[in-house]
C-alpha cells in the first residue's frame, strides 16, 4: 500500500511523495482575487495557527517561494531590532542563516559545531550569560544536512530564561514534530508546505508574534506587509501559487484525518525504526547515534568496499521505484535516506528489498 | 469547447484557466535534484530562450515566487549600475516598479502619465535627450491596470538610440506579443508562469543579458547566484516548486503545438474583438481605444444606471461559469475582462450571453 499512483517513491528530505488526495487538489482553476480563494487561504492560515498553538498575538503568514524564502523573511523582519542575533550552526541551513544575515547587513554571530552534535543547551547556556548583546538566537530544528534534531525545548528553555528571543527554522519538521509557539515562547517559526505538512512545494510561511515584524526589507519578502494584505482583505499582496495554496488546504485536512501531529510523527518513527534497523541490518553504518536521530531523514555512511558506487547505487535504486538523496555533510562522504511523505513501515520493507538486490547487483558486476 | 473540465472560466489577467493538459502535468512527484528534474528545468529554460530570441548572450533564470518576485530581482540585478532608472509610469505594475527601486535603495526617477494614455517615444527621446543621469529605462509592456498596451518597439528603438538600457516587465504579454530581446536590444525582461504561456502560477523569470546581472541582493533574489545554480549543475538553489515547474514544461509544448506565439496572439486577438463589439451592443463603454488596447484584458466603465452593482453582476457571472476581475485604475469606476489563458471565441460568445442575462436579472431586480 503505498497511496500513490507514481511508481517512484521519493525518500527524500522534500519535495517529498504526496498522496493522491493532495494532487487532485490542484486540478481546479482559481481566481486569486476571488472570495473561494480568500476562503481557501483563510483556511490555511487558521490550520497553521491551530497545528503550532497558535494564539491571539500570533499571525501565520504564507509567502511565495520555498521555505528558505521564508527563513530569509523571518530573518529580515524579526532578526532587526536591537543587538545581536545568534546563530546556532551544525548544518547547511544553520550556515545559509548566516548566509542570509550577513548579506542583510543584520548584526549577528555564528556559535558553530561539528555537523553531527546537537546544540548543548549548558553551553548555549554559558555564552548567553557571557554576552549581553546577544538578544537573539536563531536555530534549525532539524538539519536535514545530517537528519540530526536539536534539543528545541532545552534550547527553548535556556532562551526563555536568559530572555532572549528565539528564531526557529522549523523547515523539517513542523507538522510532525512537535513545534508549539506558545510551549516553546518562540518569536517565529519558519517552515513549509512540502515537508511535513506533505503539501507540494511552492509556498513557505512564518508563524510569528505580531509584535516581532520590526523589519523592513525587500518588497516581495516584506513579512509586515505580507500579513496586513491577509489582515485587510484576506487577498495575497501579488500572485499566490493558487494550485499549491489548493494542495496545501487539503493537506492540512490529510494531516487531521491521519490524526494530527501525534500520529503522523509515529508514522514516521516507524518509517525510521524499519529504515535503519533494516539497513544495519545490510550492513549500512548510519551516521548519527539514534539518540540525536531525527525522524525525519537518515544518513548512511558511504560503504569503503570497491563495489560501492554512489551512481550506480542511485541508478539501481531509481530502476526499483525508490529515489534517495545524495549527501550534504562536510566531513563525511553520506547518503540520505527521507522517511517522510506518504511513506509507510511497508514502503520502507520494500526499500529495504531494493536496497538488498541492488547491492546483489552491484557487487557481482562491480 | 472550453477545452477545461471546470465550469468556472476564469476571465482575469491570470491566474487565469490553463489546459486539462497543463493541469495534468501536475499529477507527479519530482526529485528536485534528480536528472529527471533536472532535465526538465533545462527544457523550461530553453523553451524560454526561444520565444525571446535570445542568444549566447543571454540567460533564462527562472525564480521561485510570482511575477513581481522576478521583476525585484530583475530591478536589483540590473538597475544597480552607475546612473538612475527611469520608470516609466501609467498604471499600478509602473508604480510598484519604483516601490520596489524605493525600497531597495536603487537610483530611479518616476516619469507619470495619465492611466489610459501609453508611453509617447517623442516625450520619452526629449527626456533622455536632456537627462544623461538616466541610464536605464523601465517600462511596463502591458499595463493589465487598464488593459493599455505601450509600444515597446518605438521605446526600445528609443532607448537604443540614445544608448540606454531598457528593462521590461513583459508581465502580461510574453508568450502571445513579441518580446524578442535582441529585437528590442533590452537588456532584461520579466515575466511569470501564468500569464500568456498558460502555466500555473508559481514562478517568475528573467531574461536577461549574462552580463547586466550586476547588483547583488537578498539572498533568495539573488539573480546571478541564481543562474550559477542552473549554469553549475542544472539546480535551482533552493526547493522549486517542483509542480508548477512541470506544468510550465508541459505549457510550453502546448503553445508550440498551437502554433506558437503568433497563432496564441491571433487568438487573444479574436476573443477581445469579439468580447469588445459584444459588450459595446450591450451597451457598455471601453475605456481605452481600440487603438491603444493590448489583446490581453479589456477595462469596461461600469454602467451608472441605478440597475448596476458591481457585487451582483460579479456574482450572477460567477453563477453562471464566468469570472471577472474588479477595475484597478484611479480615477475611473470600472471592471475588467481577460481574454488570455486557455478561452477561445466560443467563450467569449457565451459569456455575453451569460452578461446578457445578468443584466436583465439586475435591470429586474434592482
Amino acid at each position: 500500500m503505498t497511496h500513490t499512483s507514481r511508481k517512484t517513491l521519493l525518500l527524500t528530505p522534500g519535495p517529498l511523495t504526496v498522496s493522491d488526495r493532495v494532487r487532485g487538489a490542484m486540478m481546479r482553476d482559481w481566481g486569486a482575487r476571488d472570495p473561494a480563494f480568500v476562503a481557501l487561504t483563510r483556511r490555511v492560515i487558521d490550520g497553521l495557527l491551530r497545528i503550532s498553538g497558535a494564539d491571539a498575538r500570533h499571525a501565520a503568514i504564507p509567502l511565495q517561494g520555498s521555505g528558505t524564502f521564508a527563513v530569509e523573511a523571518m530573518l529580515r523582519a524579526c532578526g532587526a531590532g536591537p543587538g545581536k542575533t545568534l546563530i546556532l550552526v551544525n548544518g547547511a541551513y544553520g550556515r545559509r542563516m548566516a548566509d542570509i544575515c550577513r548579506t542583510a547587513g543584520l548584526a549577528h554571530d555564528v556559535h558553530e559545531m561539528p555537523e553531527d552534535q546537537p546544540v548543548d543547551p549548558a553551553a548555549l547556556r554559558a555564552l548567553l550569560g557571557a554576552r549581553s548583546d546577544l538578544s537573539r538566537v536563531a536555530v534549525v530544528h532539524c538539519e536535514t544536512t545530517s537528519g540530526l534534531l536539536n534539543p528545541i525545548e532545552q534550547i527553548a528553555g535556556t532562551c526563555h530564561a536568559a530572555g532572549r528571543a528565539l528564531l526557529i527554522d522549523a523547515m523539517s519538521s513542523f507538522g510532525a514534530l512537535p513545534v508549539d509557539i506558545n510551549a516553546l515562547n518562540a518569536t517565529a517559526i519558519a517552515a513549509s508546505s512540502n515537508k511535513c505538512l506533505q503539501g507540494v512545494p511552492g509556498i513557505g510561511f512564518v508563524l510569528c508574534r505580531r509584535d516581532a515584524l520590526v523589519g523592513g526589507g525587500p518588497v516581495v519578502l516584506d513579512l509586515a506587509a505580507q500579513l496586513r494584505g491577509f489582515d485587510t482583505d484576506g487577498q495575497w499582496r501579488f500572485t499566490p501559487p493558487t494550485h499549491v495554496v489548493a494542495a496545501l488546504a487539503e493537506a492540512l485536512d490529510e494531516l487531521a484525518d491521519e490524526g494530527g501531529s501525534a500520529a503522523r510523527l509515529a508514522r514516521y518513527r516507524r518509517n525510521v525504526a524499519v529504515l535503519s534497523q533494516g539497513m544495519r541490518a545490510l550492513g549500512f553504518v548510519t551516521l548519527l547515534p539514534d539518540a540525536v536521530q531525527a525522524p525525519i531523514i537518515v544518513s548512511f555512511r558511504e560503504p569503503e568496499e570497491a563495489w560501492f558506487d554512489f551512481q550506480r547505487f542511485y541508478d539501481g535504486l531509481d530502476q526499483r521505484g525508490f529515489m534517495i538523496y545524495a549527501g550534504k555533510m562536510r566531513a563525511l562522504r553520506s547518503f540520505r535516506v527521507g522517511a517522510i511523505g506518504q511513506v509507510f513501515p511497508e514502503d520502507m520493507e520494500r526499500f529495504l528489498e531494493a536496497v538488498k538486490a541492488v547491492i546483489a547487483e552491484l557487487r557481482a558486476t562491480g
